[in-house]
């Protein structure tokens, strides 16, 4: 873009290479500190912060900077010289001229130590904190590191539909939408799109794209629209096939977190990103139970761990293998979607699992039954309405790969990996029940 | 993939380097041809077309075979044998082994050459047409393309949210959503949340993600969802440092593309694709209209471009300098969304700009108004409701960049670049308003 950002741009980074040199720097004026004869600027664009010094014999430039307000958005040139007494760097720079492209109020509406609620109110404010960039930082550098992954091994990205003509598969309740004459509904995730992908003959499909859920969650990792990361892939023989992979397309996309944003990460969050080791830990959902019994912890679920059940599992797995991650697999039929493939010789059983970390699931995932008579005498021992589910059922009428695949949420892997209580610490915008805006 | 992926899979590209030995191929029985003592099937998989020959005089393979019905999802284990009077590569495999992994119906419900409509209703079958499996790999490679020069130019990615408290900014209509005790509305870009990322300090973003459009529109480029490739710049000095980004961005994807699939898209749509040449045509909207005077053409509207006048204009622009694309800028304030900023010397007129492919729209960009006051005043112009606007007018209250960017039309693009006649040829599941299925 060297010929078409400014190219007399320079960045604070930039700025021990220059002293003595004349710079235009952009950014936000921070802090700004009045004495009677010399006005000091903390001006802080992406890559740091530096003091801006200006003597306030220079009328004209006293008179517009009389005016600036912290946060304001300014254009500076001015001279870089050495000051070893200044803490940002050891330099200021000496200003001869500022244009205040946009003037904050002199009110701002939060300040860094407003909750979490404030910051969400006021994003526009609140992504500026240096933790903030950094989260956005690191969310670019994990999807761009999963879709070389993805690439390397020939995946086709995919663009499914969000507005469906009948509400999607699981049990959690859709969003209506008014649609011209008739109702449509939010997809609540790629699922079926991706599986007539492959029936399609597409082999491996990704997308990463919004999912919609209705449910009155008010937990620390619901929303009720975020960023989902789906994958599908034909041809497989069963779902260790899967959990194979996704272990080594994780610790590809974190160990590239690692290598570009560690020490950032580090000085900013305190936590050294470490890619976990492979394989994963892999438990079957009975051996979970048993090791939930040795416990003492008594399941709320017969058919599903419950969260402290999950909690308590990545512990004692963390203590005895000192890894973060577990696979739990092959869950009860009864607690899955009717579309994971069962066992042959334990048709109560799924080919499905989840992924956990530090006790958060992060994936639910599964072979899918590719074989059209299966799939409807499973949908119909649900008690499911065989017309509603025509199209989904009609994708497996005409041949259709082996295949299995899984979601992953984007939020919670950010979560996990920044150590964030809340995923809205790591979500642009955070959609809840209560909360629509901004 | 290689330890996740069966290791014994062979493609039907790999057999010309397998002479005599046995191999293991998945895909499609795409065809299938019984005489009295053998049977003949075309294998079909990602990389090509093999014939299978099977001899009658095995009894529990004949037995299996007797129920193949074309398009069936099947595993064969077989010999791979020279036999130049084959046309498919002038190799057979001697069949010695099938799995039939999900038998389709014996009646196919569309051929190649139904039509589009129908490749829609069934598009687990169309996918599977080779131009279908194209046009999904183009899209793969033109968006890493896309998100390689982003990278190069340190944007960040962003996934705004698609449910807004409020309609969002244009005037064409909007989807409602039941959220809860309220109203939502699905968002037609993601135009405020790209800006207040900007004045959050970002400084470059880019989404690519699902838009929604509720306008009763039937034409062959329009689509009530779609799919939008979003930018937004900090920083800039002017809308043509818009333009000259994008021209880059532009003919580094396609010239991608070229190389990529170049021969592939030759053979299968007759087309040779060759990256624009930099810089594309720019022509004011009065230098435009001047043109379109000249040409005969009676515009319909005083404030923008008619489709016939976009065509005519860009032939005419062809004719001139070759060139197929072409941007049209300084719209008349009143044709374009109340946030693009407008000339110092002729507010009537702003710092929007279009760009057109071979007649069609592909891009509506601008420089935006980064001034709260003038973007309060620019609203009020067009009798806008201040309180049903003022999150987005918050993002400006405390101190903003100059900024601008862009929305560009993915299935366009595609369209332009395959010279498909409808954008529902290279889209995944067509949304129109009287289309929700599949």
């Amino acid at each position: 873009m060297s010929d078409t950002l400014p190219s007399s741009r320079s960045l604070v980074s930039d700025l021990p290479r220059c002293i003595g040199q004349r710079v235009t720097l952009r950014g936000f004026a921070e802090a700004i500190r009045d004495q009677k004869r010399m006005r000091f600027i903390v001006l802080r664009d992406p890559t740091g912060k530096v003091q801006l010094t200006q003597s306030k014999d220079q009328a004209v430039l006293t008179a517009a900077l009389d005016a600036l307000t912290p946060e304001s958005a300014v254009i500076v040139t001015g001279t870089v010289v050495a000051a070893p007494a200044v803490k940002l760097g050891g330099l200021e720079v000496v200003l001869e001229s500022v244009e205040i492209c946009a003037l904050a109020d002199a009110h701002l509406p939060i300040a860094h130590d407003s909750g979490l609620d404030k910051w969400i109110d006021h994003r526009q404010v609140s992504l500026r904190y240096p933790e903030q960039q950094l989260v956005f930082a690191v969310q670019t550098t994990l999807e761009e590191a999963m879709r070389a992954f993805w690439k390397q091994q020939g995946f086709r990205e995919i663009h499914s539909p969000k507005l469906m003509g009948t509400a999607s598969e699981s049990g959690s309740e859709v969003f209506a939408v008014k649609y011209f004459d008739t109702t449509a509904f939010l997809a609540q995730s790629p699922q079926f799109y991706k599986q007539m992908a492959i029936a399609g003959g597409m082999e491996k499909v990704f997308e990463i794209g919004p999912v919609f859920r209705a449910e009155p969650s008010f937990t620390s990792r619901h929303e009720t629209e975020f960023t989902s990361i789906d994958m599908e892939i034909g041809w497989i023989e069963d779902h260790h096939q899967l959990m194979a992979f996704e272990e080594r397309w994780l610790a590809y996309a974190i160990g590239t977190v690692a290598e570009v944003h560690g020490p950032e990460i580090e000085l900013l969050f305190g936590i050294r990103i470490v890619p976990p080791a492979l394989p994963f830990p892999r438990v079957t959902f009975a051996e979970a139970n048993e090791i939930l019994a040795q416990l003492g912890h008594v399941p709320t679920r017969q058919d599903d761990l419950d969260a402290e059940g999950e909690r308590l599992l990545c512990e004692r797995i963390a203590t005895e293998t000192g890894h973060e991650f577990v696979f739990i697999t092959d869950y009860p039929a009864s607690g899955r979607a009717f579309y994971h493939m069962r066992h042959e010789d334990r048709p109560d059983l799924t080919k499905g699992f989840d992924l956990l970390w530090r006790g958060l699931e992060i994936t639910t995932g599964a072979q899918r039954e590719h074989r059209y008579d299966r799939l409807v005498a499973q949908a119909e021992e649900r008690g499911m309405r065989l017309d509603s589910l025509s199209d989904y059922l009609d994708f497996f009428r005409f041949g259709c790969p082996p295949h299995g695949g899984m979601g992953v949420g984007l939020g919670r892997i950010l979560m996990r990996l920044l150590n964030a209580a809340s995923i809205r610490e790591v979500t642009l915008l955070s959609r809840t029940p209560k909360r629509l805006r901004p």
